[in-house]
């Protein structure tokens, strides 16, 4: 690789879906939610043998930049750029692209979301490294794609053209993207699964800096109006000042909406590394260890006769007698008891506690 | 009735079986378990009608003693008293009865456990008098013995002789005692339950304390050589050391084993009225009111797809999603998760904190 990389990680989802662990101040991506370190440490550290740490940009909000600091102490304070309120990944994507092209416009730039897990780490850096190539030799979009293993529907898809004479390095696993996929419904998603050109998308984005701004400029005028009165105060006392002003006028627009699917120079990188967006509870669980009776137990617990439970009892004693197939999660304030499988209505929790201004458990 | 009447409530249990709720300092008698009002303080309050506050004498243990004093105020501190150290139910009773012995020597004494329920109190009334007045008028050990509704094997068993020419009062339903039955296995509560001269031991007495004293005297010769010590000095200073002295060297016995069984002049009063010893959070829920998705709640509780559930929060909140038949009860530091059915295993819970020590939670 000719050109400087610089990494920008995305930190400002609220991951209600973990509630009542993850709150407004303490989202997925700060929690230590599988094995050890928190997901945004485990996301930095994926990619420190790539990218150096003074090269990594988080952007984040106001409430969880004081803890992302902290947990992430090698980080220069300047890096971490807040977001005074969220407006999807298009104007966090393109506020991080100023802030690379004002250290070097000719930089690549990595853009991956804070809360992912990737199991197979090795196999990870050689697809980015192909993926930074082909940004790099043919001035595209490249974003990662993965192999798709079963017909999820909580995904994006991305089709990819795999006949041979429009595509830079198939040999690579490098293709050419046909369409982007909303989430399908179930039918939809075999069909997917069965074409055998269809991927999960990841989110995650690779490009050079220049390249990106480019393509705002060009597909969304508005956004490009904004980022360029904060371009001309990066390294300056103004920049949050023009952030907060910026951010006061901006819509909310998906980079892969926005962009993505109407940009013509654009590449799927094609990965297979044991990728997940860990976006349930029972996710997380299909991700950890169990033992003999199926209990996957953190903290002070007792077990009679209960078999298939996630328990996770915090600084309370939990006894559970009986019962099975429970995710159990106990907090200060909050426990949730969820059935296995049902874990995706926890985010309906949170938005009835929303309805009714509970924010002492958000 | 024409002798002077005393109530006698035997409030020492530990009650594990309401653990995480019931603790050692707050036993089951001492807690709000169905409905309002404290177990205790019901006790007292259905008998107040037939016995004068100043006649109700309470035992219990040092633990419960400040607590108990504070939810039945109008008891005279001189009532309440203290075992050093449990030792079943016939030096608890002989204790008591030398105490309103020393008051009245011909007083009919009641004995009540602590931590019953009785739903139709008129009717348990009509059969306490018809109780006491049996008592009273053959110098009798009456018991209450409750009409079994199914074979329940947690209880024992009490068979009557329904043979017109013994009984002192065949149409007031007092019998005169054949045998009495530990509690026994399924079928042989099946067996009970189908002869019909079989009814549930209450573990409810009366008699003249005069009578049982006499009968320990001659059936509990150890037993009532303390308690004469005791007699001695009951109304003085000394009366507390006493009772230290003689529990150091007294042996656990019932009053079922050590006198009823072995008495002549035994007699049960039988009784339908809605009588249950609430032995578990099971038995709990078979008495409160549930809502129209059978779940009950008590305090701060989010329901998503979840029925036939018990849960009381405490001052937490807890959600619970997809879920059924579970019982939840949360306090300050333990939590249990119960499958409906299993209530009966919470005391192998306390049974193995105890085992390890864990004294925090006990």
């Amino acid at each position: 690789m000719k050109s400087t990389l610089y990494a920008v990680i995305m930190a400002g989802g609220v991951g209600s879906r973990f509630w009542p662990r993850s709150r407004e101040r303490t989202p997925k991506q700060v929690l230590e939610i599988v094995g050890s370190g928190t997901m945004i440490q485990n996301t930095v550290k994926r990619i420190e043998s790539l990218v150096p740490i003074e090269n990594v940009c988080i952007v984040t909000n106001r409430l969880q930049k004081e803890l992302i600091a902290k947990q992430l102490p090698k980080i220069p304070d300047e890096n971490i750029l807040v977001e005074p309120v969220g407006r999807n990944t298009a104007p966090c994507i393109g506020l991080a692209a100023q802030w690379v092209f004002h250290k070097d416009p000719h930089a690549v730039m990595v853009v991956l979301p804070a809360d992912h897990i990737i199991q197979n780490e090795k196999e990870f850096l050689i697809v980015l490294r192909r993926a930074i190539r082909a940004a790099e030799e043919n001035e595209a979009l490249v974003t990662i794609g993965i192999k798709p293993t079963h017909p999820e529907t909580g995904f994006g898809y991305i089709q990819f053209d795999d006949s041979d004479d429009q595509n830079i390095n198939v040999s690579e696993g490098i293709y050419r993207v046909k369409t982007f996929a909303e989430k399908p419904n179930i039918e939809t998603a075999e069909k997917f699964l069965k074409s055998g050109d269809f991927v999960w998308n990841s989110g995650m984005f690779i490009w050079r800096a220049s390249v990106i701004l480019d393509e705002i400029e060009r597909l969304l005028p508005e956004l490009d109006v904004q980022l360029k009165k904060i371009a001309s105060t990066v390294g300056t006392p103004q920049f949050n000042h023009a952030i907060e002003v910026a951010y006061g006028v901006l819509r909310g627009v998906s980079i892969d909406y926005g962009v993505m699917e109407k940009a013509k120079n654009v590449y799927v990188a094609k990965g297979d590394f044991g990728w997940s967006d860990v976006g349930s509870w029972d996710e997380v669980i299909r991700l950890t260890p169990v033992n003999g009776d199926g209990n996957t137990m953190r903290g002070n617990v007792i077990v009679k006769d209960a078999i298939s439970n996630y328990i996770d009892a915090g600084n309370k004693m939990i006894a559970i007698v009986g019962a099975e197939d429970l995710i159990v999660i106990s907090t200060d304030d909050a426990i949730l008891i969820c059935k296995k499988g049902h874990s995706q209505d926890v985010k309906e929790i949170v938005d009835y506690l929303r309805r009714k201004q509970m924010n002492d458990f958000l």
